[in-house]
């Protein structure tokens, strides 16, 4: 490192984790502050307090993600930081709201030190990151990357209100919604700090990651007939039972990500039975399936391979399978730069880290389709998150915090 | 067979199957005749109003059983002779409906040949025989066994009524319900045909079935509680997944009748998960189990090794189990000198049949309990029953019909 550098504040982001913790508080200790909510909203205002009490501009875009700037001292295209406010529901207080915060501690350690970067900073708030009840999820940053399509907007929840009502509710303008795009080119970086919401850290002993992939998903909806039938007067001969064939299936998917290994998972989630009477044998039965890997071939054998076991399942069991990929999102890799850039700044502050895969999907997964983008993790502690549970130790974040001071120094210094 | 027998009249038991499907049709060609719902009401109109034509006394008691009777020669205890007229949702036109058609024309056949029996005949269409929207069944003949109790009539139904207010819309008289209990000694023999609903008679290829025993049940109600996780966070090796766990039972259900072998069977019918969500690692889920077995100590085995399982997959996986008992209805043997009669006129009769399980409840397993009972089974067409494709051939209900008309009169000629 070349210059002075100063130190993250690790009290002032303690207080301010605190104080966006009540804004939806729930009595167990946790937070809800679902996209487009009055939560939402009360937590967006004071985020505007706060970015505005420094100094910076803040606007809101259509698709109401918030950003705040900072001009740098040179045109050129803008070092992102930030990540999401919004939560699930019975969420926790690091989800999203610590990678703002620690954004904002970075910008503003940068302030008090009278630094001022050659590439204008932005800080954002991107809107409903999260699983929602609209059924879809990271609308701002997928409106940032150009990956939002436009009817995607009329998706209601199961209250009828539609996305585009959502926005606007919360400052957006879904009539314009394209305008929400930034072209590739205008973001030099982007650098997401985030819980690592796993316990890969944890069990290595390191408080920080260095996020080289974010892990590709594939979902699959498989659904078996059979038939139904009363559970006294079938023979066990004669039965086509939907959920036997199931169950077996939701061994096999568990028994493939096991065999593929780390980082491979498979999960039987959410199973729907017809008739789901208990005298009755199951005649129809839908499972939703995940994989997930770092590897694009590795999910594709996954998913070829369940597929493989379905047919055989169902042509043993006399029972018609289906498979259908609902979703498929390939791994995405980090920008190597800034995973060195991460990584050296570990090395150089002494903060033990691990390079790892996100498990989870990411904001930072759909702007890396147009920036040069990378992540930071903070240990979770038990790998806990998405319930009021969640932690991480404050000295961990401190040091992750400082890692990204000195990653969006270096990259400021050495963008070309 | 020391007397002329009379012949039943196909023809007649045809006409009066259509009759009866015609209230309550639906327009596949089944019949939903739900428990104290119009339906019900017209169909007990249009049997009171034939059983009068035969010049029969009716009467309903105070659980809405409908009565027709028939006086003896000598003041002996009655024979009995019916079944039910309700049906399930979507039912079809013979379970319930076809035995008391059947007995009717058994008693028919006699007055019509002049044949006076020694015992008073009655005929007997029971009420809410069928699983219902109330969650109690075999409301009438447990009424008359002296095995319902009183706060199953404060019952409800998701629309809010009761059983008792069910109970008055069909003629019945809730505030006398014990009173509707026949005393041990009052019934000489209650005999019920009724469809199969399996496939055992028609893959044996014969028509007609002597029951030996009517199966007992167990219901179990297994919950497995582990950790809701984040399905990409979560390594396979950090998971405590309850559908893994209650996919193993499931098959474990089903692998535990198979080894035990004929009549066993058992089911799982019914999986609730918590949260049910794609991308959550399940975190709990409640299985609805079910064993069926003539042998009670068969039955005691299966539910003893299920536990058994339950207990192994849990501690293997990290999990909390628990099963508790829902129902435990004991095999219910029927009465053997029935049993040896309906036999011997299968013989007399030249009618092929089997001595089988009845694997379904019945109205005669509760009226075993006061009374000396015996059940005949007329094949089921592919097995099918609680739906429209239910069907039994002309010629084989002829034939059961015949066998039932030679029971009655032996039975009255014997019994003591």
């Amino acid at each position: 490192m070349h210059f002075t550098m100063p130190r993250v504040n690790s009290a002032r982001i303690q207080e301010a984790l605190d104080r966006f913790a009540r804004i939806g508080a729930t009595p167990d200790g946790g937070v809800e502050r679902l996209c487009f909510s009055e939560e939402d909203w009360a937590g967006r205002e004071e985020l505007r307090r706060w970015w505005e009490q420094m100094g910076l501009v803040v606007r809101t875009d259509p698709a109401a993600n918030m950003f705040a700037r900072r001009e740098g001292t040179e045109a050129r295209p803008v070092i992102l930081l930030g990540s999401h406010l919004d939560t699930v529901p019975r969420g926790g207080r690091f989800d999203g709201a610590l990678g703002v915060i620690v954004a904002t501690e970075v910008v503003r350690c940068l302030i008090e030190a009278g630094i001022t970067t050659r590439h204008p900073l932005e800080l954002v708030n991107f809107t409903a990151e999260e699983p929602n009840a609209f059924g879809r999820s990271t609308i701002g940053s997928r409106a940032v990357a150009g990956r939002l399509a436009l009817p995607e907007l009329a998706a209601r929840n199961p209250g009828g209100q539609t996305i585009a009502e959502g926005l606007r509710r919360v400052g957006g303008d879904p009539d314009r919604i394209e305008q929400a795009r930034r072209p590739e080119g205008t973001i030099a970086a982007f650098l997401e700090l985030h819980i690592e919401q796993g316990r890969r850290l944890e069990a290595a002993g390191v408080p920080v990651g260095v996020v080289t992939h974010i892990a590709g998903i594939r979902r699959l909806s498989c659904r078996l007939s059979g038939e139904a039938n009363h559970s006294g007067t079938t023979r066990m001969a004669d039965r086509k039972d939907a959920l036997a064939g199931a169950a077996e299936l939701t061994l096999a998917v568990e028994e493939l990500a096991r065999s593929a290994g780390d980082p491979a998972v498979g999960t039987v989630g959410r199973i729907e039975v017809i008739p789901n009477a208990p005298n009755i044998v199951p005649g129809q039965v839908s499972l939703a399936v995940e994989f997930r890997h770092a590897d694009p071939a590795a999910l594709d054998r996954l998913a070829e391979a369940f597929e493989g076991r379905v047919k055989e399942v169902a042509a043993r069991r006399g029972l018609e399978g289906l498979v259908e990929t609902v979703t498929a999102f390939r791994p995405v890799p980090m920008n190597t730069v800034i995973v060195e850039t991460l990584a050296r700044a570990c090395d150089a502050l002494e903060v033990p880290y691990l390079r790892l895969h996100s498990m989870a999907g990411h904001d930072a997964g759909h702007i890396a389709a147009i920036a040069p983008t990378g992540m930071l993790f903070v240990a979770s502690r038990d790998g806990k998150s998405h319930t009021p549970e969640e932690w991480s130790d404050p000295k961990a974040i401190e040091q992750a915090a400082q890692v990204m001071l000195a990653a969006v120094m270096e990259l400021d210094a050495a963008l070309p």
